[in-house]
């Protein structure tokens, strides 16, 4: 059993500071449960002493009560809430939501009342919801155990979405929207302060439960990253589709900022990655959530693959989905010949393309809408059939035999989608829904539900399984050491299996010019210095150094332009190294992320980098293979092909180096912050790391921070 | 009198080929007129000699009535329609729609019967609308001229927004939409296939006609594009927004695909750019498009500004919507100070901020929500309040108080939006909505709606009226001449006021030595061949020639290099130009659009345009001030601003350059196909043609538009 289980699915429920008022934030669950006809037992407990509360026998405290209960709410005044909690531990009960605030949230003092509770439940191996949330809800077992006054004005139903989230708000408006379009639901919990449920447990919970087949989550605060990704992974091992909103721009970690990766990290770029490593989507309002949600639902399983079929009645609609689907990763095939045949056999004026438009003849033909749509499902070499049926679901009556004739399509064709798109009342949508065809009023939202769908089943044909470093593998790498200038960070990264040029560091410009003449001409001088991070600024870089003479008036005009720009800076010489000419450059990068660990970025540098965002993310470590669609993920990553008739660049090599980067990020994430390696050079055979900076971790700077967020 | 009045306003109808059976598409109209007490005269008209029809007198002929009608239905089998048209005519009718198909649409033959139609109609001063058109409605006046289906299950209402569509089936999806939701409309008209009446009129009618305050579009085969800027135009002067749907992406105009110009034309961006000069924003989906509509059409005004103010219960979802205005050009300012403290006094325990979390206390404190909402009106300086009330519209007894606290609040604050988010009956939203407060369920379509409507406001505020050249500034102009080379090209454009490098066209290997020792070294030397556009592709450009000896030996290896890539091409020999260095490169161009005419475009090159289309276009000819705001559309534009300590690049200069291609495309666009300037150098003073490919108009080539579309 789930160790979540006792709060949705109690036998017994207290509820400690029930009132008698049935407004009142202790008087609304047990209204509301009476209401429902919740079938467990039901204990009000009021240190008052009434002898009933609405109905119900009511007790003294929960140690009166005649068992210990699998649930119990909390809704008492904080004074009173760490007593409440200390007796539920005495009385074995299971699971405690607590609805009072006033906690972490609110400062200092509340934060350790807050620890408190939680020691508390640990000792006892009871679980606690908040405190500081909303409540829950199983619609199924009439279990309302929340204060919620969206129940005033719309009971939720059962069904199979379930719904975890941290802001109640943002739950009860979901679940009432739910409720608002005829969707069921399994259950909903509102985390609250998460001192101990937090919502990736929830999830955890929703991909075990066997009510729940859809998966809707809103990600506020996320502290545990491991646990978030295990949860998500393991609903999509279960089957089941997650929708996720993201709320709040990510945080960016703080001394990475002075990266450029870091700075790249922000702005969601990392919920993305993961979100899609792990098999989910995300919605970008709950409207759409919904839809999404719906869809998955209605159908009970998700797209076998991309391909769309679409029959309309209207040229227009059919270009505006053709238009929408070419915006999403769907397809839009030509039908084959012998589909193309059947329709003209049947609607000889129309022309058998996809779009289908069926014109007006569709009408004058008997069961022309479900003959056609057969066509497509049968032979149409797609995966959904969309059919556009304009309003017809507004006059039941009049639809009734294309409507049975649909449900009969589905349950012949049960591997393919079907979907309906039209004006209906709610029961003509009701009922083609529950025989798992989907009904959409709007074209646009019904095509982007699809792509989501599909998204979901191409994810989950990819998930990555994040295997960090063994502790043997990680006793095994030596600490990272001084990495602090650039010559210092390519070693270490030469060390790590990546290519980086011969060069070296030169304290004197006899030693620059000698090691120029070994490197072999021409040259690039760099600045060397551990305080000079980004040595362009400076004038830090000559290029093309063509013989001994110029090095070494390089090495004097380098060391005075450092000097002159950045007097307090640390100068160790310059570095020789050889001129790489040609090649693309592209800029590879890690960042630990405060939540989800260590993560690789990829993308072409320059213009597309800062100001595109051109960039992709994944976990790390990771796979070349995996490394070879995070680069195909880049829009840029067409220049690899060989841009205006140059060779086609290394992308093997290019992988193999991001894959060596993610498994020095993974081994060294303890003791890093961030690497940026800009440029790392692919060429037509091979790659090269031309520049690199290594950020060890550090205490915060809020000041660069600021300046960057 | 507007041309198309008749149409929306008859006193007197006609239906030819009205029909006793009120299925068919001749007695469909009938049905409905009759159902929705249409006031003004009704005449059906049958051939076969009924005395009366659904209960109303019947006319054999429309020569038989007994006046001159404003409006006719023809509703007859094709070979009917000639001669009803022609009787129409004769008996003075104003405004004919043709339902019946099988005209353009069908063929050479159906083509030209409808052109005779036209010459029938145009002939007697009669205006049509269609053939093959849907109908229209007027709600307002029980005018239900259409044999559309959808009146089977929903009745339209009457309000202020006015729908032109092409598709008939779009236009009634779209319509059906709103009166499920309870939005009115003044008018609805689908114009099937245009021979005569089309959308860009019917929006002319719109902006004039007194009952509509918002129109909506669908935009699909646009075949004046003066007369739709002129209709859009007008309407943001009458102050009325226009929500334009486009559907189908953007025929390429088929000789400009040989230019980058032309490439990036397709892809919907021309209709982008002159919708947003006409004060027109574009909606992605059917409910976008209402969902601004209402928005517009409940507060009665666009917004004075962009700076919105978020009054919310919930946390989550005041981020929510603080992410969403984010994304879109609105802003979410701190609040002054004044308003900070009213706010304290009245909630203490919640902070001040914008978006402004009230906490539970709210719901503590008399008045609570009208209190905080009054002090964001007034003092918050903020152009739109919105305030999340979760679900209490759900209950409108407990809400009442409030609702009349909002509706009081608006009554006092008109020049202020204000909207509320929250799920509620359709009753609590339509009163604030008549009210002039908005409503809606969800955050963040409520945020983009909002987004949309101050970008009407925006746009508004910098139409582009554009001024195309007068009959003796064409007259004065030179015609083009021969422009197949470089060397021409540049020379049409220096006479054409823009910046180009000094620089000669060599036919022999001296030559290109003398003149390269005139104009000083280094230079360039580049192939001249009208048969060869993309010089680098057959390495036709070599640069930074130091000396004499080495401009010769690169006229041989240029000569042989273009001889052995293209054997076919005409050689003409080689352009010695200066080396220019350093300053960002751009890309200037010009397009004849086919159907908006000569239209500018810009952006950064190489991998920004190619890549990520980061390109902006404008309608040809433009002013300084708008070239500009077109340079600051494009995300590179940022490195103009002195990218990795370059100095800032002259905009000015670029401006003006812009200005000089729009005025020549302008005054060529009868012979011109396509212009581009690539790369366009912009330095730290000035800015230089480096290379130009100036397109003549050309018959299509039907080939090279396929391989680009």
């Amino acid at each position: 059993m789930h160790a979540l289980h006792p709060f949705f699915h109690p036998r017994s429920l207290a509820i400690i500071g029930a009132s008698s008022d049935p407004e009142r934030i202790g008087g609304r669950p047990l209204r509301f449960l009476i209401e429902a006809g919740f079938a467990g037992a039901l204990y009000p407990v009021n240190t008052a002493g009434h002898a009933e509360l609405q109905g119900r026998r009511a007790y003294r405290s929960v140690l009166d009560l005649p068992e210990a209960v699998d649930h119990a709410i909390i809704a008492v005044p904080l004074p009173a809430v760490e007593q409440a909690v200390t007796e539920c531990a005495r009385r074995g009960v299971l699971a405690v939501q607590v609805f009072t605030a006033g906690f972490a949230e609110a400062g200092p003092a509340g934060a350790a009342l807050q620890q408190r509770l939680v020691t508390i439940a640990r000792k006892a191996g009871m679980r606690l919801i908040g405190p500081n949330s909303l409540g829950l809800i199983n619609p199924g077992a009439g279990l309302f155990a929340t204060f919620s006054t969206l129940l005033n004005g719309v009971r939720p139903t059962a069904g199979g979405i379930g719904l975890a989230t941290q802001s109640g708000a943002f739950g009860s408006a979901t679940y009432g929207a739910a409720a608002l379009r005829g969707l069921g639901l399994s259950c909903a919990v509102a985390t609250g302060n998460e001192a101990d449920v937090d919502v990736a447990e929830c999830i955890d919970y929703l991909a075990e439960d066997p009510d729940t087949r859809v998966i809707c989550t809103a990600l506020e605060a996320c502290r545990d990253g491991t646990a978030l990704r295990r949860a998500l992974l393991k609903a999509a091992d279960a089957g089941k589709p997650v929708i996720a909103m993201k709320i709040g721009r990510s945080a960016l970690g703080a001394a990475a900022a002075a990266t450029h990766t870091g700075g790249l990290a922000g702005n969601d770029a990392v919920y993305d990655a993961v979100l899609a490593e792990c098999g989910a989507v995300r919605a970008g309002s709950i409207d759409e959530m919904l839809d999404i949600a719906y869809l998955c639902e209605a159908t009970g399983r998700l797209p076998a693959g991309p391909r769309v079929g679409v029959v309309t009645g209207s040229g227009g609609i059919g270009v505006l989905m053709a238009d929408e689907a070419d915006a999403l990763q769907l397809t839009m095939p030509e039908l084959p010949v012998p589909a193309q045949q059947a329709l003209q056999a049947i609607l000889p004026f129309a022309v058998a393309a996809n779009p289908y438009d069926t014109t007006a003849q569709v009408t004058s033909v008997p069961q022309g809408v479900e003959r056609v749509t057969e066509v497509m499902l049968e032979q149409g070499a797609c995966d959904t059939v969309i059919a556009y049926l304009a309003h017809v679901g507004l006059s039941p009556q009049r639809f009734a035999e294309t409507e049975a004739g649909l449900i009969a399509l589905k349950a012949r064709y049960p591997h393919r989608h079907l979907m309906v798109v039209m004006l209906s009342t709610p029961e003509v949508a009701q009922r083609l829904g529950a025989a798992g065809v989907a009904v959409f009023a709007d074209p646009s939202r019904a095509m982007r539900a699809l792509g989501a769908a599909w998204a979901l089943k191409s994810r989950r044909q990819d998930l990555h399984r994040v295997v960090p470093p063994t502790a043997e593998q990680l006793a095994d790498t030596p600490a990272l050491g001084a990495v602090g200038t650039e010559a210092q960070a390519k070693v270490c990264l030469a060390h790590a299996g990546l290519p980086v040029p011969q060069e070296r560091a030169c304290a004197s410009r006899e030693a620059a010019m000698q090691a120029a003449g070994e490197i072999g001409y021409p040259v690039v001088a760099k600045i060397l210095s551990a305080d000079i991070t980004h040595k362009t600024e400076v004038g830090g870089v000559m290029l093309n150094l063509a013989d001994a003479d110029a090095v070494g008036q390089a090495f004097d005009e380098l060391m005075r332009r450092a000097a002159t720009h950045k007097p307090d800076a640390r100068l160790d010489g310059v570095l020789i190294a050889p001129m790489v000419r040609g090649g693309v450059e592209t800029i590879a990068g890690a960042v630990i992320d405060p939540i989800f660990g260590p993560m690789l970025m990829f993308g072409l540098g320059g213009v597309a980098t800062e100001l595109f965002r051109d960039v992709a993310f994944a976990s790390a470590p990771l796979t070349a293979a995996r490394a070879q669609r995070l680069i195909a993920a880049t829009r840029a990553s067409r220049l690899l092909d060989g841009w205006r008739g140059a060779p086609p660049a290394d992308r093997d090599a290019l992988a193999d180096a991001l894959v060596q980067l993610s498994r020095f990020a993974a081994a060294h994430a303890h003791e890093l912050d961030a690497v940026d390696i800009n440029p790392l050079v692919v060429r037509e055979h091979g790659c090269v790391c031309l520049d690199a900076v290594i950020v060890p971790r550090q205490a915060p700077n809020p000041q660069e921070n600021k300046e960057l967020a």
